[in-house]
């Protein structure tokens, strides 16, 4: 094992000593009057215990899956799962925890100071993020440092285990490669069931707290009358942080693997002559031999690494930044700032090893790439722009108008940011083959650290505008935390668009790995591979059976491209069925208990927050079973070629799905938000209704299902990976 | 030329002469008072300015891509391309005349008879059922026959032409296939053209009409005194009846031309050895040679006119039942007893062919398919079942919630479609490879006269209620007009199942064709060729460069499947911007003469006419030239296999769209209808609010969006067909 392994290994250390004294600056402030300690006591109660049931069911199934890999396989591979899923199931309660602590603080020092509640809440984000990322990059560097004989070049080699003994159940792997592959796995599995049953938590109380608060009972957002604020609020730390935490930590983790993945593969199959014709390719100037293997080994880990340090030095800078005005500006320079690092720290990467400039090239792209996407969202969803404007014109012809043009948009905005991927998927090929591809998946997401900390900042301002309300401050608390929240918006509008483009680089990294492992070990020898699509259907003999598995690749496609589609409907059912009783109970409250709505008795809060989570639970199970269960069960019946093809079209499917949601959502929100600025008529007219009505739809497209189809492509294709040898390379029935 | 071609020639005449009579058997009815007929006399001459309007600007479109082509290639294709342009517009003139004098007659029958009325109303259906199936099979037989030389099996060959006379911009094509190619592509640019003008005329007539008279106004649909009325009577005649007419005769003739296209390609290289392999697999018992090339070249023309004759008698049927009641029966069983002897000519066939059974089995999967996702439709979208029942029930919580729940359900109803897809290809393509696909499409589509007339019969009916309603005739004539209407609900649905699960395999026997032919081509010989997917990357080696493709192919798939979003968004955009602008000029009518609202005064409907007429032509035209130009462009570009990436991409994107648009905006419609029954408060409650909301939003999704969907991937993949020896291999810049 190269010595290098010492760079990211201690600047994961410095990452998490960093989240601790960050965590630790931000327990140290007051917390307020006690009314402000009592409500965020029920929204950090309210979290913890929604976040702990979610790990019950996360860790039984966790078990179950683990012992089924040890079983099919060995026990580093269930160990290395083990570890995955533990580090991301971390990830989302550290940063829940920093989160809750920093709302009340928050709104406290917004009774003071603007400059210190910005501070306190950009802290609280900043726990979050470093801890993403250094629990990731940590995580990596153990399961390099344990399990490094498998990593050996010397002993690197494809191996048969013969399942129970039969030998017409043998299944063939690089173990190193499965190793990392199944840390990956584990993660991705947690993000979902984090996203998902956040997701669902955070926007069936949102939608009912909205339905029966504003539009029936007239009461405002927050108020502590209504009886399901809490479990609103509660909602914007289990799904707005716990979910994104264990979302990107997923997403990081398995840009870097497919890298290393790859990186095994070609490395055993370079005897072969063929292979040598795509290792040059690959554009490593040194070639491929056992010396520049470790290079190539280390270098995701020492460009997340330099990205890690990265994003610390911008978080310093605005912890530290003595500027009272214009702090917006502060937080889009250090997002700059923390991207020239990163291709700063990657320049000192390719300068010291002998691979050449090409990854340099590729990281480059993926950070341009990333900051372009995540314009184009800002674009189409932001009042600044003409195309939220001219939905919120259109609003004015009623809530069937708005909500169509509202669609339309999120459909017209796929135009840009697909361009932008399908040309850093060629740039990055030129460069470097399908490393490239994933070289490029990892550069746009090296700076992870950075990204999570803004786009964890926002629900925390959120949070504690929702505790100054309830808490019953002056207005001019809720006016700072507004102001705050409102900042936020435009770099997390870059962390959106950095989630979806990076989710479509990394699981086309994940799709290539699969083929190349895959279609590479089915004959015990590496044979040249073709890329991707072409791997789906290389085989060819002109006798004719094999030749029939065209048309598996083509059903495989089509189903793909349909799954993601009924997982959002089942998302977006689980929302609208949970959010529809929580609606009865809040109705059933104010109606048995009238002293609830005059302010004398205290509505209950608890029950609320009991039927939201367990609608949460409850409905983020059938989407997770969808997610693990059929890449497994296509891949079992139909074959590796087909389930290329299904991988495929899943990805397909999902990146157009994902934007159109996001973008719809986000722009029917800000229409709302411009109208309510006093635009077409302002608050209480017909445009705000429809408004309120087009927000209320896109809600749930925005938050819930936008996010977890990036997790869905991902998850499917690093099980894929997983137990591509289990799966036979033709049609079971063939 | 084989003799067999007089019997789809007599039959085609047949239907035609068929056609004729039924027209003159309506024309001969009476036309009722003197209101009915100045309303009748107003929809008719709507529908024919329109019509006229749009067929010039679609005039000088195919003149103009008919001299390009005549540039590029030679006469016949130019002149084989307007001949399918030409007939496709002639079904949609004929169709919609039929239907504009069926209208009034079937009101005026309606005044006297149920039995009658639905007689008349069918008759006219039946006119446009036999004049596509008719034109359709008639210009094929013509093409076949006038361009016979090409088609000759001793003549046949590869040629080249070398463009302007310069050597390196050579092209290669077999004529024959390039003739027939042509064909197809004239019919489906008209029918694009057809589909999305009228389809945004007639939404955008509705909206507006809607949105000022029932919700405004507080006055009934189809009430005279809204100025808008006339207009979205216009609409059902130029959208539902013109557009599908066109849309249906294009799926019928790509389906048939991709048979052929297929089997010249096969037939030139069945010397090359890989070929005889592929031959196999076609499941031709006799093999292929100078014989059985005809019965394969014939098989298409003779089936389809079996399912035509199949087509005629079922409407003689329907026209001569005796039975008072029961006419949905009567409706159900006509259109069985169409497949059941589609099926039966098609086994006559095969006995007399020496190319074997598997072709009966294709087609009888064509059949079976289509009926399975025609019931899927219905099951989603009608208020018998539970899916529409229980999306009413949700319209209780707002039109917020009904709208994202009729979001889901056609998310979810994707699934079983889809499923029904995938089995179909991988079936078809072991019983014939991909001219089994090729075959099951046009199974699938045979008996399309039938399904036409019944599409046609459901506007025709709608139109009758609309006269009743606006010449003030007594309640019961509605009433009966609107039970005509609701009796063809059910076939229709099983129609529009038709229309998505044949778009989807005929652009998939496209695309097969065009990569045939792309590939096959390539290098003067026909190569062996992979499936599909195989063949767009099948280039691979080793050496290097060519390989890089891959990652273009990639970019293809993603960008291919952008593109049905975008234009999605186009055509909603000009549904709702049309309506906007007819919705000021109904609201300024209202206003500047308040007579109208009292009856003294008749409203301008000619002013909305023009308008919605504009709308409807100026936004027609970015759709259009996205659905032309960026295959080309692409093609030109980047080349062959990044365009077979292209077009499979959008196939995937469309269908997965085209089933959500139309089983949302179905069941939307339907659940507000089941609302107005009565049930969960009925009229002006609530839950008819939030249903009303839904209906409105859902409308252009699923008789603008869905169809024209149908239309794009198809059109898409002829011109690639037309145009694909001009492209390079791989791109220009590599």
């Amino acid at each position: 094992m190269t010595v290098l392994i010492v760079i990211p290994a201690v600047i994961s250390v410095l990452a998490l000593v960093s989240a601790f004294l960050f965590n630790r600056s931000v327990v140290a402030k007051a917390r307020g009057t006690d009314r402000m300690k009592e409500v965020q006591g029920y929204i950090r109660s309210g979290a913890f215990t929604f976040m702990l049931e979610e790990a019950r069911v996360m860790g039984i199934t966790v078990l179950i899956i683990g012992a089924i890999l040890w079983v099919l396989f060995y026990w580093e591979i269930a160990v290395a799962f083990l570890i995955g899923s533990i580090l991301s199931m971390a990830a989302g309660f550290i940063g829940m925890n920093a989160a809750t602590h920093a709302n009340a603080r928050t709104t406290h020092a917004a009774r003071t100071s603007f400059k210190d509640a910005l501070s306190v809440a950009f802290s609280g984000g900043s726990v979050m993020g470093l801890s993403v990322a250094g629990l990731a990059l940590a995580g990596l560097v153990i399961v390099a440092v344990v399990f490094r004989k498998w990593y050996d070049p010397a002993s690197l080699h494809i191996e048969t285990r013969y399942l129970f003994g039969v030998k017409s159940l043998g299944v063939n792997f690089i173990r190193g490669a499965l190793i990392v592959s199944a840390y990956s796995m584990g993660a991705s599995l947690v993000a979902l069931f984090d996203r998902v049953g956040g997701g669902i938590y955070t926007k069936a109380a949102d939608m009912a707290a909205d339905m029966v608060g504003k539009v029936e009972m007239h009461i405002p957002e927050d108020d502590p009358r209504n009886p399901a604020t809490i479990a609103d609020n509660v909602g914007d730390n289990v799904g707005d942080v716990g979910g994104l935490g264990a979302d990107l930590l997923e997403s990081f983790i398995g840009a870097i693997i497919s890298v290393i993945v790859m990186a095994l593969y070609i490395f055993v199959g370079r005897g072969n002559e063929s292979i040598q014709g795509l290792i040059r390719q690959l554009g490593l100037t040194a070639g491929l031999n056992e010396t520049t293997y470790w290079w190539v080994f280390i270098a995701p880990l020492m460009i997340v690494a330099g990205g890690l340090f990265s994003s610390l030095l911008a978080m310093l800078y605005i912890r530290f930044s003595k500027r009272q005005e214009g702090m917006q500006q502060v937080l889009m320079n250090a997002t700059r700032l923390s991207a020239v690092i990163t291709a700063l720290t990657t320049f000192l990467f390719c300068w010291l090893s002998p691979l050449g400039w090409n990854i340099l090239g590729e990281v480059i792209l993926g950070l341009a790439a990333g900051i372009a996407i995540g314009f184009f969202s800002e674009y189409f969803t932001s009042t600044s722009y003409k195309p939220t404007r001219e939905l919120a014109r259109m609003d004015q012809d009623g809530p069937a108008v708005g909500v169509t043009e509202g669609m339309a948009l999120g459909m017209i905005s796929t135009f840009l940011p697909v361009v932008t991927i399908a040309a850093a998927t060629v740039i990055s090929y030129e460069l470097g083959g399908l490393l490239g591809v994933a070289f490029t998946a990892m550069g746009m997401l090296s700076f992870v650290g950075m990204t999570v900390a803004v786009d964890t900042y926002g629900p925390i301002a959120d949070n504690a505008g929702g505790i100054a309300t309830m808490a019953e401050l002056p207005p001019e608390v809720r006016e700072r935390t507004d102001k705050l929240d409102s900042i936020g918006n435009t770099t997390a509008a870059i962390g959106k668009g950095f989630a979806i483009g990076s989710a479509a680089f990394a699981a086309l990294g994940l799709i290539a790995a699969f083929m190349w492992s895959a279609i590479g070990t089915a004959d015990k020898v590496v044979q040249p591979q073709l890329p991707i699509v072409g791997q789906i259907a290389a085989q060819f003999s002109p006798s004719g059976s094999p030749i029939m598995v065209g048309a598996y690749v083509i059903a495989g496609l089509m189903l793909g491209a349909m799954v993601p589609y009924v997982f959002s409907a089942l998302l977006i059912r689980g929302v609208s069925r949970t959010s529809a009783i929580l609606v009865e109970e809040i109705r059933r409250q104010f109606k048995e208990n009238p002293k609830i709505m005059s302010g004398e008795a205290i509505a209950d809060h608890k029950r609320c927050i009991s039927i939201t989570a367990h609608g949460g639970l409850h409905k983020m199970f059938l989407p997770a079973v969808i997610a693990v269960l059929t890449p497994i069960v296509f891949g079992l019946i139909f074959g590796r070629y087909a389930l290329g093809g299904f991988l495929v079209g899943a990805l397909l499917s999902a990146i157009q799905l994902a934007i159109f949601c996001g973008n719809s959502g986000g722009a029917m929100d800000n229409a709302k938000k411009y109208i309510e600025e006093g635009h077409f008529g302002g608050k209480n007219s017909e445009a705000h209704a429809a408004g309120v009505i087009g927000d209320t739809v896109g809600d749930p497209l925005k938050d819930t299902v936008g996010p977890s189809l990036d997790i869905l492509i991902k998850l499917m294709s690093v099980i894929a990976l997983v137990f591509a040898s289990l799966f036979p390379i033709f049609p079971v029935f063939m």
